[in-house]
């Protein structure tokens, strides 16, 4: 038996979405449709009722694991992502590109994210090569936009320690502190403050932000940190149940969770991890993947940048896209004797609201040891009556459970 | 108020049992329809979403226990079941008489089960009188075919050390270790390997051993040991709720779950815990110690044989035959307004796996503080539209609940 797990990100919505209908019941969704058909719905509390998830928490806890328990901080999935080599012991950090001018022996913060620049991040990465710090490893790398991630490695760091980001333009820097009276903080906090104003003395005089500050444009000339978080110890899924799992996904935090759960990444050209994300081509890597591992968990993050944007439209039309880009290829090409399928969000991202709520995700389920639901279609009214009921968590767990593939508690 | 609470083990099916219909959905239960017309039905996790139960853990969960925060291993309900006394600080383990030969200094397994012995077992029980070691008291009970059940008592001993069943026939018995480094398990582990060489002087020349390898069968030769437990601290059901119950039970196991929960054990003549169970009896006896008790357990075993054995139509049939021969007395012959009713099972065991599964049970309630649903027949659909929802264990607290015995949380 093989597992197919597709998480569409923020895909749930409200009523408010379009005119009574959120934006995945108002989407003309044939295939969708004739999954639900064959297969069972119900809805899913990513983490549980009336916890707001965050991404990062509710794939843990879609994947299996218990956020509350295992959870570190979002820096160690945003590194696994980006493609770094994390070990125990290694602290590391989600990172902004901001613009901030000094003031006094601080530095007062214009832009957290330096105009959202999206232009010339290897020159900025390239200059933080020269981090230096004694006795610690220091590695940054960009991601998208003025996103990036940091890692620092050394004896005796920790991730007790507060963020230097202020959230809020006009107003200095913090300085990083220890949060919890552990060895080790103080230290980290020292290392980081001096992080900072490392990356302010490396990037201030870059060409590149001296044409921005000519073009009027806020410069990149800091590292803003936050997130910091150790590596999570989490058994594998594969030591749990015996199945191996890969993961296709083009935004880095996911991969990062996937990876860190034991799954092995499968790069995909045209992944964007946005909008414009190559659909078929994941629909042809789930395929080809499937073939050599016991399941893929594919994630599609559209639905949820949509979302941020409040753009209905979007997202109602990359609902449309999975539809007939990714749900029309399993439909027809997939071993249905022998396959089960679920598919959900990591939470809803409601257009009027923008952000992630509390409210649960409809979910599916498709497979030959799946109970048929009297329903035909697939949304958050119609999961409401679906025979799954109202679950917290635990896809991929149900999903490896139909497939035979759990481990039994007891005897 | 009164309570009755049935558990049919591995009552839940798939719909690759028969064409489409799970084994309860194609039986003919109309008593049971009767029921379900009478009351409400919903989805439980016997121990939760995604989790495959063990039919112990799942017994301790639908009766009210985390079975995270109790269960220490099989062992110990074995014994108790068997009708041994067990204490805190005693070491329980399941046994299995195996056929073994000598291998230098060790023994090699032939035969897990001694072909499944099914006769003698008076003069192997007899036999094992004998064994002894200074300064702990042994005991050892068979109960059917060549399973038995081990008792441990002394000083200083310990749960956490290996088993010395290989599982696999042509390879050396394993000597058991400690796995923890804890007071008593490397003593404990030196006791069990002491035991096992002991079984196999004392079994090795019995008659009854002499003749099975005249007749070409496998000898019962010595004791295979697993499921180390000691006693769980559990809060007695009536110590919780003041409701004092029984278990009617053939198999040793749910007999023995249900006595470290504080039931008292009401033997019935003909409950074998098998297909052949006289259900009549059993049905009998539940009226019967409902005039002494709160509340009844009883547990019906044949379902689950059904479906270890792959057997589609005997799990039918015994449903069918819990139908007429159970739930029939129970709708003419119960006092219904002032008796509640729950009916589900441990676990699923579907035809097509012919093992636990991890899909959730439907469940039963009737009563008259039950809302009654719309629906007229009992099945994993019916029960997935239900109007009590899906859950996670405890429906014994929720069966007592309706009979307004359950304590309150809280002022």
């Amino acid at each position: 038996m093989k597992g197919i797990f597709i998480i569409a990100d923020g895909l749930g919505g409200r009523p408010t979405d379009l005119g009574g209908n959120t934006c995945l019941e108002a989407a003309e969704t044939p295939y969708l449709d004739a999954l639900a058909t064959r297969g069972a719905l119900g809805l899913v509390d990513p983490i549980g009722p009336g916890i707001r998830p965050g991404s990062d928490t509710a794939h843990l806890s879609l994947l299996g694991y218990d956020p509350y328990a295992v959870y570190t901080g979002r820096g160690v999935f945003e590194c696994l992502g980006i493609g770094m080599d994390v070990q125990a012991g290694d602290i590391c950090f989600r990172a902004n590109f901001a613009s901030v001018e000094p003031f006094g022996e601080d530095l007062r913060l214009l832009d957290r994210r330096a105009g959202r620049i999206n232009e010339g991040q290897k020159e900025l990465e390239d200059a933080l090569r020269s981090l230096s710090i004694p006795g610690v490893e220091i590695e940054f790398l960009a991601s998208t936009q003025h996103r990036g991630a940091l890692r620092i490695r050394g004896e005796g760091l920790s991730r007790f320690i507060s963020e230097t980001d202020p959230h809020e333009a006009g107003v200095l820097l913090h300085r990083s502190r220890p949060t919890k009276d552990e060895p080790g903080a103080e230290k980290t906090a020292e290392l980081i403050n001096q992080i900072t104003q490392q990356s302010y003395e490396l990037l201030r005089d870059l060409p590149l932000n001296q044409k921005r500050i000519a073009d009027g444009k806020p410069p990149a000339n800091v590292l803003l940190l936050r997130g910091a978080a150790d590596y999570p110890v989490l058994p594998s899924i594969e030591s749990i149940t015996g199945a191996r799992g890969a993961v296709i996904s083009g935004g880095a935090l996911y991969r990062g969770v996937a990876e860190a759960c034991g799954m092995d990444f499968i790069p995909v050209e045209g992944a964007t991890g946005g909008l414009d994300t190559d659909i078929t081509a994941k629909a042809e890597a789930i395929l080809e993947t499937l073939k050599d591992y016991d399941y893929v968990f594919c994630h599609l993050k559209g639905t949820d940048n949509a979302g941020h944007d409040k753009n209905a439209a979007d997202k109602k039309a990359f609902i449309e896209r999975m539809d007939a880009e990714l749900f029309k290829v399993l439909i027809e090409r997939v071993d249905w004797e022998s396959t089960h399928l679920a598919f959900t969000g990591d939470h809803c991202t409601p257009i009027d609201f923008g952000d992630h709520t509390v409210d649960p995700v409809p979910v599916l389920f498709v497979g030959p040891n799946v109970p048929r639901d009297p329903g035909t279609t697939f949304g958050e009214r119609v999961a409401g009556q679906g025979g799954l009921g109202r679950f917290s968590g635990r896809v991929l767990p149900m999903l490896l459970g139909y497939c035979n593939w759990a481990p039994k508690f007891g005897s």
